[in-house]
């Protein structure tokens, strides 16, 4: 739809972000023609960037550009790419590689609203996410491990197991992240998610849960996860920024029906939307 | 130069190739109108994109498409690739996912000719492959991994300690392939090459190599190799598609002077081409 500002629905074959998958992305909820929390969007892009060492747009660019999606798309799912730019052939980034920036925008997912309150069915998927602490929380382009995983949920509905979401170990066991969103559990009124120092990404509704808490005085903590501990926590949700936050209610042979920490986290989320 | 059989030098932003790395890659190298070893990079075509569940193009086509791009540049490299295709957003390929079929061509790097005869300086890169049996073996689009430790190399060179090739560890140390380019040892007249079960990439080359040592009675082994056993082997020598075989002289502390295996090897290779 915009790429490099101008109206375009196509990037160059020699574009690193095809060849290699070297650039970042984001995904913004717009809603009444705003993105909401793009200051931390940026903040997340800058650093993303900085790790692979692409030079992060302008914040004061990027802004006239998403002002032109929003125009035209004003509630729905914008996404923004952010790619080393084109390169001769070879592994090694250009001395002056342009990074390239390409705007997309899709409707908002016809998710059940009853996800939001009464939670989800969630499965654990047999694919594990490999350690990668170089590129651990980016957000890159090399996503082919959440497509495996996507894949597993999808065979496993066509056999009639549905699941909203997928959650992934790491080969150690560690519970990571869902195929699309990050992960928290409720235990004896304390917040624990996963560290994500070897691999998964850290969204931008990750920061706002574990910001949330600190303003709330409620106990958070950062560390490794087993499958184990999450079957057997008080409450269960994922979170990102095109559903906010979704509380699991069945997860192999474990059932939640009550979650009023979560609610309380989404209540406040919604309220700093507003 | 030829996207899904038309002339064109550039794809959809929607292609999962750009959104997560999602499709697979050969370099080929084009000697007078001819693709060298094109039956064997169409098998590995085939299995890689059975790894990631797409739909291979057909040999025939791709052919017809390899013919119209060697019309035009019959001496080089050639590079295809191909993607899942175009998808909505979200992980999950759509279930009528129809195959992009890339194609591109560079000229032959210029480097220098001795390093086929009198080897190459390499050097360790500190990034460390992660584990992904899923992937592993398959040259898939998500190469961050490679791109780090290409822009070490390039760091390197920048600081006065130039390589020619960077050689990549795992996690635990073993020695597993070069930044672009597959590894052998050859120690008490046996050829060793690392084990790629868990990560690297087995090129066409490598599979070369080993049918060579087949037909020739050498003893090969393919199996974890550490990081000692390679500085203290007899010879050291890698290989792809696009260099042939170089073998190495200097790595760290450590040179060698003499390669008559891989020299032997390089001879045999190359009287296959010829």
């Amino acid at each position: 739809m915009l790429v490099n500002g101008v109206p375009g629905n196509s990037i160059s074959i020699r574009d690193r972000g095809l060849l290699y998958g070297d650039g970042v992305f984001r995904t913004l909820r717009a809603a009444q023609g705003k993105a909401l929390h793009w200051s931390l969007h940026y903040l997340k892009l800058q650093h993303d960037c900085a790790k692979l060492g692409i030079a992060c747009p302008d914040e004061a660019l990027l802004c006239v550009e998403l002002d032109q999606v929003l125009a035209q798309h004003p509630d729905g799912v914008v996404k923004l790419i952010v790619t080393r730019g084109e390169g001769a052939r070879g592994y090694t980034p250009p001395a002056d590689a342009a990074p390239t920036r390409i705007w997309d925008f899709s409707p908002l997912p016809d998710y059940p609203p009853e996800w939001t309150t009464q939670g989800i069915k969630a499965r654990v998927c047999s694919l594990r996410l490999s350690a990668q602490p170089r590129l651990a929380c980016v957000k890159h382009l090399n996503r082919l491990e959440n497509v495996l995983a996507a894949m597993e949920l999808n065979d496993a509905q066509l056999h009639g197991e549905p699941a909203a979401e997928g959650l992934l170990l790491d080969a150690e066991g560690h519970l990571i992240e869902g195929t699309r969103s990050n992960l928290f559990l409720v235990a004896q009124d304390r917040l624990v998610t996963p560290d994500l120092s070897r691999c998964g990404v850290a969204g931008i509704q990750r920061g706002r849960v574990m910001a949330w808490a600190l303003q709330h005085g409620v106990t958070l903590q950062v560390r490794d996860v087993g499958l184990e501990e999450a079957l057997h926590a008080d409450e269960l949700f994922i979170v990102n920024s095109v559903i906010g936050l979704w509380p699991i209610r069945e997860l192999g042979q474990h059932q939640w029906s009550h979650f009023p920490v979560a609610a309380q986290i989404r209540h406040g989320l919604d309220q700093q939307d507003a």
